[in-house]
């Protein structure tokens, strides 16, 4: 998984690079521990930002926070930071013995490229098929540049009511958990 | 819903009264406004942090935030602050015509009290039943001696691979959408 801080659009629709949340690294780097992804990205192109991202993963990792949380310090140790997502993807094929990830993008709104849903992308990580990078977007959500670029988008997530502006630490969490919950077998076993 | 600073346990196992965070706040509000939870408490005995999390919530409701951004008002108007779980309680009971909360727990250990599925749950938030009050702890979970004077406790949200260290911004999140999940209409359709 990533945490996208640009391209993202801020509340005026314009494209910014968006700033660190200290809390967004610790939610998305627990999230990412209890359900197995593999790593979790920083995405930002400010190199000041990138080197506030590593300070703030290096207390927890080497520094004080290492020996006073060994479990913060399995969960930020997921986490890696990039000036890009091209870089991003690069390290997934280094890893992964050259295969590219197949891009899926979280949108809150309905419509923003091709559409993949839970089931299917749940099965597709069962089935051991090529690496995902699931993308999320800080601010008010990736821009349309990035989001040309993906293979694939998750349906916005839907409340009961129709408000829609769910922080991305709280969308991270329930994105990976209606995951787990897809790749589970259905429930009721219809023949 | 209620985010409870007391009683909570430190990493110690320690009863404390956690303090105040702010997205804390933020990010259980706009889980209250997607999922249509009527109102979400934040409980702490302090005085001061009680203050504090008035100010914060009027910033957003009544001060400059509250022009800035129409949505964010929305959710953080559903906050509202006691010092205890009997005061929430009690605001419950006079805008329910004077019917009592069944307490649900959340918790992230096995065996913390007697327990109800998602399912169970969800149907009797669907049948109108009596209010329902939907606790969470913050700092390492909420103290027995308040789990002790619940109707139920939800199971633990579990992954895949035995981290269970969300953030309780993480934890809501995920619990709300279970239920919603659960209240719709099991897939299948098994006879």
């Amino acid at each position: 998984m990533a945490l996208v801080h640009h391209p993202v659009y801020n509340r005026l629709g314009e494209v910014i690079a968006a700033a660190l949340t200290n809390l967004d690294l610790h939610d998305l780097a627990r999230v990412a521990a209890t359900y197995g992804a593999r790593r979790c990205f920083i995405i930002t192109p400010l190199d000041d930002q990138r080197a506030l991202a590593r300070r703030l993963i290096a207390h927890w990792v080497e520094g004080f926070g290492a020996e006073h949380n060994a479990d913060r310090k399995r969960a930020m140790g997921l986490l890696a930071v990039t000036a890009a997502l091209e870089e991003a993807m690069e390290a997934i094929r280094e890893d992964c013995g050259g295969a590219s990830p197949r891009l899926i993008a979280t949108a809150a709104r309905e419509g923003m490229g091709p559409r993949v849903e839970y089931n299917d992308l749940a099965q597709s990580l069962n089935d051991a098929g090529p690496p995902c990078l699931l993308l999320f977007g800080t601010a008010s959500g990736l821009a349309e540049d990035l989001l040309k670029m993906v293979d694939a988008v998750l349906p916005p997530i839907e409340g009961v009511g129709g408000y829609n502006h769910l922080s991305v630490r709280s969308a991270a969490a329930i994105v990976l958990d209606r995951l787990r919950a897809a790749g589970s077998p259905p429930c009721g076993g219809v023949d």
